[in-house]
């Protein structure tokens, strides 16, 4: 067990959105939340997930939505509590712990302020190490372990609850009303015991976004780029640098789908990118050519600052660098391919892990 | 109290279907759902308004959704009981009797499968006099009678359960979750005690669903037609006689909406009728002029038997009697036009009793 001050959410914040891969939320509200609660409800208790009693009763929050919207719609703090305290209210149990459901500068920030505000645990670990954008997208899913019942809270003061007969059931029910209640929305779901939660949850990704955010932060402080020690940290491998020449989204269906283009620099000099989103990078083209797809993790940095940018922010002229992680190896199962892999987001193309890519792209 | 032994309940269903407009469900399929559950479990007791207690607790079950796809996907009445079961967990107290949101073919017979079912009795009173497409078209909502908590199940076994800031929300996320759910679900909805139901609903629709039905049945056994003492019993108007030559239309947003045009037989020949539909029949026009809107009663029949036909069973070359009954008085109160009047439909008019039409055309 640790505490996360101030100084730890700001570095989860910025290192989360890494993890984001373009989606999960804007850093700097998720930020603001979570530093909020911490200030009037003092620091947050981070438990390993070794530390929870098997049978502990946990529960994630996580806001769902477009995350485009989620900037103009910060939510006062209230809404989280409410989706919190309805499952637990369903479950007629009281719940031991917190736990994010995804990495993302707002979702990973959430269950710190539900964490400081009820004065309970918080599990260092996720369901994605990384972000994704829809509901069964987790490695709780791979176990079976149900996301419903489910409680989804507007801030008008709307709420559903959800009990369906599969997990893409919740999906599908959630996003339309999602859609319907104004594109971003709290929800509570997926409650779990620790035992399962030490089963089927990536572990540690709090302390890993973490450390990712203080590597970014420290070199921003003395003006260095911290890109290679990141890709080291990350294990990631550089894509590509270069400059936005051009952004296409569409705001469809509750998701902010989109193209970038990317027109290289330096090194990169006459060479072109493209990343593919629905609200998190999918795929990389470079030259044309794939270089990395889902479940591996695309990111999008700041070229200079390697702070990473959310894929609300991609701009023209904004200058870039593109890096990929491998994805956590639950994903590279072949339940997890079938549930994140690329044809599940509709591109004919077979997952092939970044290592490998990297290495055939070396080769030729 | 009296008791709705199969009889009545064929008598109801037929009656019903007069008073569903064209809505509210096929009646054959909601007969043998009450029919079955009549014979399993015996009579259904009939309780008027008057005799509940001002404290019982009365909650409503219908079935929502296109009627077309009602049709295709008849319930195997387990799962109005799950709805019902599942707003009596919701309230956390036990239901007294419960009681039609609206007339019609099917909404008229779940009510009567389920007080059958769990030997509860039903109150013989609904919230519209007719049916209507949306959840806030009852008078329960025009005397402020939250629709929420409300339960919508699926027959895949998925439940919703929602608790909105204003009926308009409960109609908004029902409709999407419906929709998404296959079109058509069960839902429970508007609980109210006795004293609301004496207070706003509107008295004696049972009762007078039977009389109807009974008036055509038996004209039907001797080979008469029934429509002179048909519009004698409902104070209703003959608006047109003809011959269905197109019928258009457009099952959208979990709707049946469409346009069915007739040309005139009888003293009717060389003349034409437009009848508009949205589940219901919403407006009529006669050689281009409004002779009828909601929230009065537009009911098309067979021109030789009375019985009422159904928007779904709209077809070319069956000849219809068009005909006209007066709205219940809640219906013409200024918050009654605004709710169910037909601007509130996208039609540029003024509601005009048909009374009042029907004395203009013979002025004419």
């Amino acid at each position: 067990m640790r505490l996360l001050d101030e100084q730890a959410v700001e570095h989860i914040a910025l290192g989360a959105s890494l993890l984001g891969t373009g989606g999960g939320g804007d850093p700097h509200v998720g930020r603001l939340m979570a530093l909020n609660a911490i200030r009037k409800h003092g620091p947050v208790q981070l438990l390993s997930a070794d530390e929870l009693p098997d049978e502990a009763l946990v529960v994630p929050t996580a806001m769902m939505g477009a995350p485009i919207v989620i900037v103009e719609k910060i939510p006062n703090g209230e809404e989280f509590i409410t989706a919190f305290k309805g499952l637990q209210e369903v479950l007629g149990k009281k719940v031991y712990a917190t736990i994010p459901i995804e990495a993302g500068g707002v979702n990973s920030m959430i269950p710190i302020a539900v964490a400081a505000q009820l004065g309970i645990p918080l599990v260092d670990a996720d369901g994605m190490g990384r972000a994704f954008p829809e509901l069964q997208m987790v490695t709780y899913h791979l176990d079976s372990i149900p996301a419903s019942p489910m409680v989804i809270v507007d801030e008008k003061g709307n709420s559903v609850i959800l009990q369906t007969i599969t997990n893409n059931w919740a999906e599908e029910l959630a996003r339309v009303c999602t859609v319907s209640m104004g594109a971003s929305v709290m929800i509570s779901i997926y409650s779990m015991l620790g035992r399962q939660v030490k089963e089927s949850a990536i572990t540690g990704i709090m302390t890993f976004s973490q450390e990712i955010g203080r590597l970014i932060s420290e070199a921003r402080a003395r003006n260095a780029n911290p890109l290679q020690e990141l890709l080291e940290l990350t294990r990631g491998y550089e894509l590509f640098k270069g400059k936005i020449t051009d952004v296409s989204r569409d705001l469809k269906g509750g998701f902010n789908r989109g193209l970038c283009r990317i027109d290289g620099i330096e090194e990169y000099n006459g060479r072109s990118m493209d990343v593919s989103f629905q609200n998190e990078n999918l795929i990389a083209h470079r030259d044309g050519k794939v270089v990395a797809t889902v479940p591996d993790l695309i990111c999008i940095l700041d070229v200079d600052t390697s702070v990473p940018v959310t894929t609300e922010s991609l701009k023209f002229g904004r200058r870039v660098a593109v890096i990929a992680l491998p994805c956590d190896s639950k994903w590279r199962t072949e339940k997890g391919i079938e549930t994140v892999g690329p044809r599940y987001f509709g591109y004919d193309l077979d997952y092939v892990p970044v290592e490998q890519l990297a290495m055939k792209q070396e080769a030729e």
